[in-house]
Order: C-alpha cells, then sequence, then structure tokens
C-alpha cells in the first residue's frame, strides 16, 4: 500500500519510551501525588518547549524538563529538594521502553527500511534512553531539534529528515503516539502513522490528521508490505 | 516609582474577561460535566492557539476556539450538537467582566494614560467583548493578533504596541493574569504586570517573570503614581 516508504522516523518521549513510568518514583516521593505530579510534568514539558519556541527562547530538552518539573511541584504545593529533582530527573534517562518497540522495530528492519528517531530530546537525554532500552542496533539514526534551537511542531524539525536521511519528505514515515506531533509533521509534508496508544483517545483539531491510525508499533510492518 | 510608563495593554481573555463563566452554561447543557468542560475547553484553545503559531498555520481565535471546543468534548465523551456548540461559542461573546476592571481602567485613565487591548482574540471577538462590558469609552486602542497572523507569546504580538500606540516598548506595561502571557511579553521587552488571579498560582517557569505582581487591576495606578 505504501511502497513509496523508504524509512520510518520515530518520535520518542511517549511514542518508544513510556514518559508515565517516572510515576512510580513520584508516588515513592511524594505519596498520594505521584499520578498528579507526573501528569502535569510532562504537560508542562510539552507546554513550555512550544513556549519557549514561539518566544525564539529555546533551552534544551534537559533543562525544560527541570523547569517543568519545578513548576509543576510548585503547582501542587509539593515542596522538592535538590535531591528529590535529581532523583526524578535521573528517572527521566532510564524511562520504560513500551513492550511493542523491539519487535516493531525488528519487523520493519527486517523489510530493508532504514529507522530513525526525530525527537525533542536533547542529545545526552536520547543517548541514554536508546542504551537503556537496548535498540541502538536497529536506529540507524539519533535525530534531536537541539540542532536546530527550536521544538516540534515547528516545521523546521520534521524537514531535518529530508536532509538527514537523504529522502523525500513524503518517502518518510513519521511515527507518534502524540496526535499533535503527528499534526505537525502531516502539516510538514511526512505521511504520517498515530499510534493510538489508549482506545478512547481522540485526535487533536488542527487540521492534519494521520495518515494512518494503529494500536502499536508492530502493525506498521504489515501496513507497508 | 514606573514614571516612564505612559500607556497600558491588557490581555483580554483571562484578564479583562472571566473566561469561566462559561462554566453555567456548560453544566446546563452537560450536568456534572461543567467545570471540566469549561476547564478542558479553555486549556486546549491556548494549546491550539500556539500549536497553530508554530506550524505556520494560523487561523484566528474565533476557529481555533471553535476546533478546542469540539476536542474538549470529544475527549470528555460528550456529544456536542451543532446547536450546543453555536450556544457555547455564543456564551463567549459575552463573558462576565472581573468587578475591578472598570474602576481599574478608570482610575488609570484619571492619570493620564493611554490604553490599549493586546489580545488573540479575532477583532469581531474583541469587538463584541468590549461592548459587553460597556468598557468602549475606556479603551483607547484595541489589538488583535490577527492583523500578523501568529499568536501569543510570539514577540511580533508585543511589538505591535510599539507601532500602533507610536512609544518605546518600556513605556507600556502590558498586564495579564496569564502568567506566560507576562513571560512572552517581558522576554519581547515590555514592563511587566501579573494580575495573581488566585493567590496560590505561582508564575510560570519561562526565565521572564514579572517586573510587579499584583492582585487586581485596580493597584496598578497606585503602582505607577
Amino acid at each position: 500500500m505504501n511502497s513509496t516508504i523508504r524509512a520510518f522516523a520515530f518520535d520518542a518521549y511517549g511514542t518508544l519510551f513510556d514518559v508515565y513510568s517516572v510515576t512510580a518514583l513520584c508516588e515513592e516521593l511524594f505519596p498520594g501525588h505521584g499520578n498528579a505530579l507526573a501528569v502535569l510534568w510532562r504537560a508542562k514539558q510539552l507546554q513550555y518547549s512550544v513556549l519557549r519556541s514561539l518566544m525564539n527562547r529555546y533551552k534544551d530538552f534537559w533543562e525544560v524538563t527541570i523547569d517543568a518539573l519545578i513548576h509543576a511541584a510548585h503547582q501542587l504545593g509539593l515542596d522538592l529538594s535538590t535531591t528529590q529533582r535529581q532523583r526524578l530527573m535521573g528517572a527521566y534517562l532510564t524511562l520504560a521502553t513500551f513492550p511493542d518497540v523491539r519487535p516493531g522495530l525488528e519487523s520493519l528492519k527486517a523489510l530493508g527500511l532504514r529507522l530513525a528517531i526525530l525527537s525533542n530530546g536533547s542529545p545526552n537525554m536520547l543517548v541514554a534512553a536508546v542504551s537503556h532500552a537496548g535498540i541502538a542496533d536497529l536506529v540507524d539514526l539519533v535525530l534531536s531539534v537541539d540542532e536546530i534551537k527550536t521544538f516540534k511542531p515547528s516545521p523546521e524539525v520534521y524537514r531535518l529528515v529530508e536532509s538527514r536521511l537523504k529522502m523525500p519528505l513524503n518517502a518518510v514515515g513519521f511515527v507518534s503516539s502524540n496526535s499533535w506531533d503527528v499534526h505537525g509533521a502531516g502539516s510538514a509534508g511526512l505521511t504520517t502513522f498515530w499510534i493510538q496508544r489508549r482506545a478512547s483517545e481522540p485526535s487533536e483539531e488542527l487540521g492534519y490528521p494521520a495518515a494512518f491510525v494503529v494500536h502499536t508499533i508492530s502493525e506498521l510492518a504489515r501496513l507497508i508490505r
């Protein structure tokens, strides 16, 4: 069906790595507030990345994630010590990998496709996460927005795949569980695949819905064979 | 103290007009879900305005507000009819005005200051809201981002006051209850005043906190006298 697809670029956070796997440590440090802290931390991280991009005040994703954690703790009335902050940020380097990631990537690799990661994460964060997930052998290229100093969904971010993979945009399938990220990539000209990780989750209303909707990475190989 | 301030530019939604005054109608239409719908609608409205700006896919605030309402209803599992959507959007044209607005603006006007509104709102929305609030006699200039087709916190938005009020940026006090908006204006060079409408609300962590923090618009005149 999509015989034109010659490579896949994957979003990292929420797509390959489970950002809510920090919830257990949040709960250990702040009993009764773990879930609220993990959810607000993630929401603020995304909000700050977009606001800073629009303000032309880029700061790398590690720093943005620290700022988001500090604000989330304040907003919930939690007193965050330096040690607690460091432990929580450390957890961001060893996020859990979703179970469909390794088998899904292997099945795409077996079809001869090139595989890349295209992420807001800073290079250090991505090196740590890929290593912890044990998928370095399956990923040909790790692209961080840090080389252009703006975050998703700036079109410049998605166009990185063209210059770095040396392929036309529409030959690259972009895969994300974040619906807004899918709309951003679609608006920039990529062929988009939304991993709808929760069945009840509606698409965002941003004008560029996914070309394909799947529930696991393992479904992608069947779609393009 | 701030004798250099010769004009004030006010954010509209959340600062002059209470965006949560739609909650009663939300509750009437969707009993038990009114508060959740009003909160998510507002959050999505802001998120979509920023995401669309970064995607270079501007749509005016009226359209963005409709998209946000549609998504919020979907996400909460509510079945939103065309009539219900039209009633809720109609409520956005007649939002309640905070009680400190008229006395606060009058006290600034009495000091000979020029007063403007600088808002994400589309021109039609702002005309309706100002008229409904009965403050047209106090506002010298209503500036909408629609003339430059990008939303806050793009620096271009805040710089509109320079060309349209014909004053240097630092002679204009920017007033908003939205902390991220304050950071955006501060980053662009304006003197910023944060109306902290809820005492427990922490500032965002975006690097440009308010020069002054107040709790009502009525406090501004005392600060600059």
